[in-house]
């Protein structure tokens, strides 16, 4: 334990309280600090320009909620809650994005890279200064953080607390990503959502009185995925992203890279021979150097694909269904006639969620439901209890976009191309034009 | 005009509000997007880890207290205000900061750079786009935007809202910062000062019934300084990143760097023939991109100086004054004794700023002063009416650290060295450590 | 209109913009300074401390929200928005709840008031300064604003403005009582929806990409009045007012009043002969005095629900259904056996709220729909996109509660009449005890 | 203490939290709930209107900081707090202000009660119920609750958390008068101010570290008091109340008052014979009540009182200094020919307040200084660190000014009086008119 508490001021916390000295250890590492340099929503900044926020501030979000929760068990049920579980509570709270590298999902797409898989070998790989701090703690004590955020830990309270429907992570982003973007729609009432939340034998459960309060966090999670994550222009910065990534591996693999474009920390990711060392070095700022590079290299593609990465020309896109799918290889040859390669200047993108889901053993991927507990100790699932909960419960939500080139909706008179792309447009074959 | 404005989304103005096709086309363009790879705030955020915001969102900003301040003026004084100067002043005031590199003043104090020089040259060279959006208003047009930037715009108005001890960018850099930190020192009553500034011929003034509300920003921007721009940890950070950029060059000079580790987008500058393509290349990421690289570089200092900025490891520091400045030697001996380079390893540095002063036209750089315009029109200079102004015009403040590596606070027993150099702090030749 | 535009400060519109003469004038008639000495939410600051304001600032907010539609309409919409009906529009805004009496709901139900139409004749009785003020504008502008507030006025834009399911006056309420409240359910994005807000010939519509921000304000509705307004102990307190109001008036009708005791203001109301010049003298405080006269007075019931209401002694409540409805005489026998009078020391109460509703023309009291304009100009109801607004549209919400005294749930050994009353509850006769 | 936590919510504070059975049956007590029905700031409503909350709120949110307070006194400095004087200091915070009569300062003037003296009575004398919950906790605890209110309780460490310089009173009112008045100038860091608070044997000091956030809690309450409590309107406001029950004495002291417009709950105070028992029927409403009788009174002064009071119709005012006081006696008299009796429709009014003062051992009524502490454990006094509070350091500010009827100001050509008065005026007699 520190000899004084230290706090970090925290815009969306007020102050992130520290009073042990391994948690200080662990925001000191460099693995750690590198999430200063990744941004928390990647590309979305681009259109909510406030979303400037790093995964280091979200992480440090997360681990003061997980404390909160805990002085909360401890203090008001000391015969539900074992506080001997804490520390390895607050590890994995803080931890349980540091395997993440820059721009996330596109990335991993690309390069193949699990961030999970990569959260356990930062923990557990005896190479890195977090697994050296962890295993002062107890040999496996590296093991059981990494358990916890592999959801194999054996306590179901502390697996909850980070991972589940109404987590710690996600009340972070949450009320993170809405202070950052300035929008209200992830507001919800965190301080009462604590004082309901409840340790009880098979996890964690909340009090019928708070009931409302969970309800209301369920929907600001949907109108936020609504709203912010699922924005078609940010998905267009996205597939502008994606493409680049493809283009410059494609050029790569074709031997073409000279040395004066040469990405240096990019390399072992191209060849597939990356260590755990090498992703450690990644970051926004060193992919984004990359494209500054191409912003002069000789292929029309990678070029102008920096280039519209950089100063943020993404494709434009509208919204196609399964009944205009078919139409979708007219478009893109249409694309192809007015000089823009389909396979790089178009994409299909769709973003769906489940805002919520009741247990269901024979799912993929069954949730942990959110139970409320009644005056008499029964459970009740929420959605049985909350008409706008049953509402979106179980029902994937989102859209399916077609992205093309901004050209396209030129109006240049005497091009037939152009027109007959528009036509499809204003036939109704993509609506919701973004 | 566009046909219909366009918004965008802000976490401290709610929206900002685009009517002028040109100012859309002007954020479009690359050298203004660079900006979003700027930190406002530079190396704040590792003290105050909300400050992730970049210098584009704050350009944005001070474009919409222009605009609002134009849309006050042409409302309620269309006699002492010609809206036709409304142009100038949004380019103006969105443009202002477009000149800023990575981590401004510590490059521009080691590559000898000026971030309002190069301002002006990316306004008027015809190279860049900006440039050429400005030049299709009129032809003079790209010169007037620079010479509001630099004070020499006729109209005192103009030149006042974008560029006085109140005006649109600092009250912007004050609630932006104040949100992003999380404090709140640098909130004032926007609204309301908007409500009492007003034009007239020799300027800008403000209602006398306002004067508070003028009082309360003028102490919020002096509180903002005490408390978060000269915060003793974050100069410590920018002292390793001077230190860190002054090895870089000097092992430049020497001839010394080899081809993987080579920073080819500094290159122009360790050489100084740089271009202002180069220049608009540079951004936070590209340096610590670098930084990175140089984490294996054969050079000790280097090496261990990138580690420090990449992972948060700054010099400590503590106070002193001109009593106590003459034992500086001794501290530097002390600290060479240690095995460490004094030149790398220890630092002066002092943070002094004049939180406001009345007009002084024998000094080197006369401040317009805030004029308090009497029920009889007669205008009475800020500080005459207000004590808490009064308390702090012409005041320089801040105050003057030693820095030095924070092994030499270790208590090792058998080390003369370390014994002495703390015997200095006990005795007070150093105080306020932090 | 005024020399220079008038503000008021005010917590949740940050100012209020006056800018006509008559509004002014409106303002400082003693018929609408009345408003200051009736709180907005009656008795809901017994349980949400900070509801303590009246509807006084209300009627100013949603005088400023119209205010902010009519700008909005002539800026963006002139074609489809005759400006001239702005005054309108403001008076009737600014009006609308100038008929409110004392603890309105509960007032209305003892003494068959009505304060649509005491609105009404305030407006349009030519003894009033409303009137007065009204009638300078033009003869029949007094029943012109009345019919605007009676849904009479034949331009529906305005009517829809202050009065349909996504009014000014709404807007204004959730914002106020959840910021007085603290709590944050009330919250929606105020400027957004006025944004996307627009005139068509046939009222108000919102743009198709301004949807979700309709959809969050109708779930904030819906949550209001789940956590708020429903809230069963402040229920429990109109239970108090009605019994107690309902008391007196059987007292005076058999005559028992005393001088000393004596509320000179209710007598009319007592007496059913009272005139508007009597119903302009009540307030919340001339009820309160009154109040506190009866603490003394001999009648114990009127004396003890004085007490019960000055010094909050709610009574209690269970929620009961239709299968549980026919217990509730061997409740209240057992309420009388516990020497309580069941005519005052019982209730039956419910609250039902519809969230939202699509147009029936069947319906008793058809709803003005909210319509989305898609992009090609054709209209979608509002719940036909949402699923959250179609899970809780047309669907009457609340529920049933029994109230009895606190006492009946006391542990005391030896009297049946408690354990008997108390095993009802057990085995769930009634539920969700509050 | 209760089985389980109970909050109340609040807008300032988010919850309100109390554990002790004790706290919440005093809160309960009809002398505590009577502070519901007294508004905090009296009359300041007609000028800043969401200035509505009572004295309630108020009461539980000193009790709330108290509260911190001893949780962080406990958790750091368990060695030189003792505990076991949590619940006096609970308590004494709570009723700190429960003696407050209606529109407290202005009714005290008149009817020479004294609300220090009353809260002593409420809580020592064996009639109420607050004593009798004392009075179980210990025979002496009614006594020592009072005593740390008389500040004469013996540990200096309670008497300085309720009663000083910077004492959770003022800490609570800044923070709900500003968020109730929609205003900033309240606004300091609450939580900064708890985190460096620490008792020492004599008191209670603040770390060297925040000396920051106690200076801009100075400067915050200077400006509150020049925006807020010293607003010229709002003291007319007063002037109209204080004349208005000045008048009303002086006809019942003249036997001129008749039963209909008998204000009975006033008359033991008119007659000087009031007992506790009447002083605690007495709220905002009550006074209120008998204003609304006296609008029909036939004394023309009582009646215009009444209404001015009503319906916000104050008297205009200005400020003179010592040199143009001498002229008041011609300005009175100009009034008077004017039609105005000057001794109700004139009054001079200063208002004049001490935002800070050192430890002056030869004042009448000596401050306890703020003591910052260094980190040798050394104290200094606040001002001798910050030029922003030695600036208003033992200085009274504020001003004096003569308030007269707004016809004063009247254009009326023929009138020879109104334009010598209105001449006055021009010549600078008065000035800053409001």
């Amino acid at each position: 334990m520190l000899p004084r508490e230290k706090v970090f001021r925290d815009p969306v916390h007020n102050y992130i309280h520290v009073r042990h000295q391994v948690i200080l250890d662990l925001i000191n590492t460099p693995e750690f600090q590198r999430l200063r340099r990744i941004k928390q929503l990647g590309v979305a900044n681009t259109v909510f320009q406030g979303a400037e926020h790093s995964r280091f501030t979200h992480s440090l979000g997360v681990y003061e909620i997980t404390r909160q929760i805990c002085d909360s068990f401890k203090n008001n049920y000391p015969d539900q809650w074992d506080d001997s579980e804490r520390l390895v509570a607050l590890c994995a709270a803080l931890l349980h994005d540091v395997g993440h590298g820059p721009y996330s999902h596109t990335f991993e797409h690309i390069f193949n890279t699990d961030h999970e898989a990569i959260t356990r070998r930062i923990l557990c790989n005896e190479s890195t200064n977090i697994n050296h701090i962890l295993r002062e703690v107890a040999p496996d004590f590296p093991q059981k953080v990494a358990s916890v955020i592999d959801h194999t830990y054996p306590n179901p309270q502390v697996v909850q607390m980070i991972s589940s429907q109404i987590d710690a992570d996600r009340m972070d982003y949450l009320l993170r990503d809405a202070y950052n973007t300035g929008t209200n729609y992830g507001l919800f009432d965190l301080t009462r959502i604590l004082r309901v939340m409840r340790p009880y034998p098979d996890g964690i459960a909340f009090d019928a009185n708070g009931m409302h309060a969970v309800e209301d966090y369920i929907v600001s999670r949907f109108q936020m995925y609504q709203q912010i994550y699922f924005h078609p222009v940010s998905r267009g910065m996205e597939v502008v992203l994606m493409h680049l990534l493809a283009r410059a591996k494609t050029l790569y693999e074709a031997g073409r890279f000279d040395a004066a474009y040469n990405p240096r920390l990019l390399i072992p990711f191209f060849e597939g021979t990356w260590t755990l060392k090498d992703y450690l070095k990644l970051d926004d700022g060193v992919l984004n150097t990359y494209f500054t590079y191409w912003l002069d290299y000789p292929d029309p593609i990678l070029k102008d694909f920096s280039d519209r990465f950089l100063s943020r020309r993404p494709l434009k896109s509208a919204t196609f269904t399964s009944d205009t799918e078919n139409l979708l290889p007219d478009l893109r040859t249409l694309v192809a006639e007015a000089g823009f390669d389909p396979e790089y200047y178009t994409a299909e993108n769709d973003s769906f969620d489940l805002p919520y889901d009741a247990y269901d053993p024979s799912s993929a991927n069954p949730k942990t439901q959110i139970e409320i507990m009644q005056l008499d100790g029964s459970l009740e699932e929420l959605s049985t209890l909350s008409p706008l909960v049953a509402a979106i419960s179980g029902r994937m939500t989102g859209d399916k976009r077609f992205y093309f080139p901004k050209t396209m909706l030129q109006k240049s008179g005497d091009s037939s191309t152009y027109q007959q792309f528009q036509h499809y447009l204003l036939n109704g074959a993509l609506i919701n034009l973004r």
